[in-house]
């Protein structure tokens, strides 16, 4: 039997964006979601109770770093990593890929695998689409990823074909090294960077492997975002429609939103963990620099549309002066808003798609954001 | 009417150990009591439902470092400390004194006040008994402190002497500059170093003052335990029996029951927060450095005795992990369960003195902790 199923509930008439249900080993969640990251067994400041009451179904977590500390033979001894971090929902691991580009000052690609760097202690490392494997079989998710190589933005065709057969026939490999398919579905990654001849033929490749699951990688590396919407827009319809897509790397309101229009099903990124750590918090008036001096007398909530633990309990003051004073209750309560903020928002997401009316709230959420502002933020 | 009211419910028939209630205008809790230290207006790594959860009744905040930052303008404009951090149970706030004292390099003592620096900016800052007091009205705690001097250990006769008396008429201004009697509580701090006769000329000098609350400083200052205790069995007896008694600073277990054993009602310390951010936990077993390589592959609890939010859901392996990478989970986990041990261990000392078998539950406790073993750690 599959590790899981996917079901498609209704498509949405002006955009084709999916309502779906991911249905995994450890319960069931419904699509578009995002995805909250939680590289090192744990969501960075959030407690798993704190990550259920936000609605959380499914987290990510990486297997590179967990490779390194605390190494999947201690996580594998303590049952794995449900049971390791004391999460009973929905974990997908990533192939430890990324990290080896990302990370590495130093690394050098052959077919067999790539030869780079430990990013703590600089010690050499080899890894493999086998190796990751057998990691993300220790580590035990219930969704684990093929081993793939995301090209660099820009980059030049030569390169990205290359790149792109070798991840082909890397993803092949992993199949072949996959110990676990009755409880952990690996998902296939298409590449191909902006060339869309190459994206096809990544996705043809991958299709013909008959994954679980597929992945759009190499998208969000610093593109253009009309050409990262426009590549996402070429590439999904090549994808079978009764699997789950699963876009990597996306976290803005926008990039989701306009993903999901593409029809992805599911993201997740660093960024509303990682700016809450630093101050920064989306609203739904646009994003707020807590820490700035302005709010140390402003004795609203963060949000005032918003009604998460941290924005019915906390004024902008109060978490102004934790942030400012380096307390973790400070990154504490704008993780948890920023994470509930994008799962609040897929959550309307769903419902305007079950409303046939998901244009109509994009525009609405463009324009409260500030999305359409000439000076407009990334996020 | 006074802002809080004492009942002594029972003394204990061996040590003259005392169970009581305390009723402030935020609630009413049980002592012997600990005090969790919330510096910033806010215990570090703690929200305010997980301090109800291991049973705070009232927590101690700085006003030296709330003066600073935000600034105690700041908080009143909020609706005071308890609205500004979220916090409807009791309060105490420490005068700043003993911040004066230990954070900074320089300072100059007069008749008047201290002349001291910031010790952030380096700024020159000026405090009396009338500044401290008005900040600590400010603040709004349910119970506030005289400010004093804190003399070193070891300190010479005359010293101390001068010391004392100037804290005595420092305790004086202070009643006359407070400002909130009816809502707020201004305890008394008796001094006189480790000389009977000064901590008797202090005490009999503040009891003059008919204090609604007595504290004990000075102590806990690098002086030998046995010492301690000897001066606290000195300084206890000469306190009037309804009022409560506040040891300051004091937070190992040893210590804890020691000072109820010698008639202490309340106690504050930095100790179980601070250790647990490096990693270090209190057990009953005795004290556990769990970022030691030692437990990574230990999948039992912290303490196998403790039934603990963190001890009912996680190893010694995760939680090594966690303080390994620095993951503030692991500190929320680590800060949590000290907590809920000291405040278990206060409800096992009420316990004990509601059975009249304190000495017996001490003799267990030390057998059982190690701290009667020749090698035995400080806490």
């Amino acid at each position: 039997m599959a590790a899981i199923s996917f079901e498609v509930i209704k498509t949405e008439k002006h955009t084709g964006a999916r309502l779906g249900i991911l249905h995994t080993p450890h319960g069931s969640f419904e699509t578009p979601m995002f995805m909250p990251v939680g590289t090192l067994a744990t969501v960075k400041t959030m407690s798993p109770e704190e990550l259920k009451e936000i609605g959380a179904g499914v987290i990510l977590s990486n297997t590179y770093h967990l490779w390194l500390r605390p190494g999947e033979d201690i996580v594998q001894e303590a049952g794995g990593l449900h049971t390791f971090m004391n999460w009973d929902r929905g974990i997908l691991t990533d192939s430890g890929g990324f990290q080896v580009f990302s990370l590495s000052k130093f690394r050098k690609i052959e077919e067999k695998g790539v030869h780079f760097r430990n990013h703590l202690s600089g010690e050499k490392l080899f890894l493999t689409p086998e190796k990751s494997i057998k990691i993300q079989n220790a580590l035990g998710a219930d969704i684990i990823m093929a081993f793939d190589e995301c090209p660099p933005y820009p980059a030049d065709y030569k390169y990205v074909k290359e790149s792109t057969e070798r991840t082909s026939r890397w993803a092949e490999r992993c199949l072949i090294a996959h110990d676990r398919p009755e409880d952990q579905a690996l998902f296939g990654i298409v590449q191909g960077g902006m060339y869309k001849d190459l994206r096809k033929q990544s996705a043809m490749d991958l299709i013909s492997l008959d994954f679980p699951g597929y992945a759009i990688g190499g998208l969000s590396v610093g593109e253009p975002k009309p050409l990262m919407n426009e590549v996402l827009e070429f590439t999904t319809p090549l994808l079978p429609a009764n699997k789950p897509r699963y876009l990597m790397g996306v976290g803005s309101p926008d990039s989701l939103i306009d993903g999901v229009i593409r029809g992805v099903d599911m993201f997740d990124c660093v960024l509303p963990t990682r700016i809450a750590r630093n101050g920064t918090v989306m609203t739904s008036r646009g994003r707020l620099v807590v820490k700035n001096a302005t709010y140390a007398r402003d004795f609203r909530p963060l949000d005032e549309n918003c009604d998460c633990y941290t924005c019915r309990n906390y004024t902008r003051a109060y978490i102004r002066h934790l942030i400012h004073t380096n307390e973790i209750l400070g990154f504490r309560l704008c993780t948890y808003h920023n994470l509930y903020f994008l799962l609040k928002l897929m959550e309307q997401v769903r419902q305007a798609i079950r409303e046939d009316r998901l244009q109509d709230f994009r525009e609405e959420f463009f324009e409260q954001y500030g999305f359409n502002k000439p000076d407009a933020k990334n996020f």
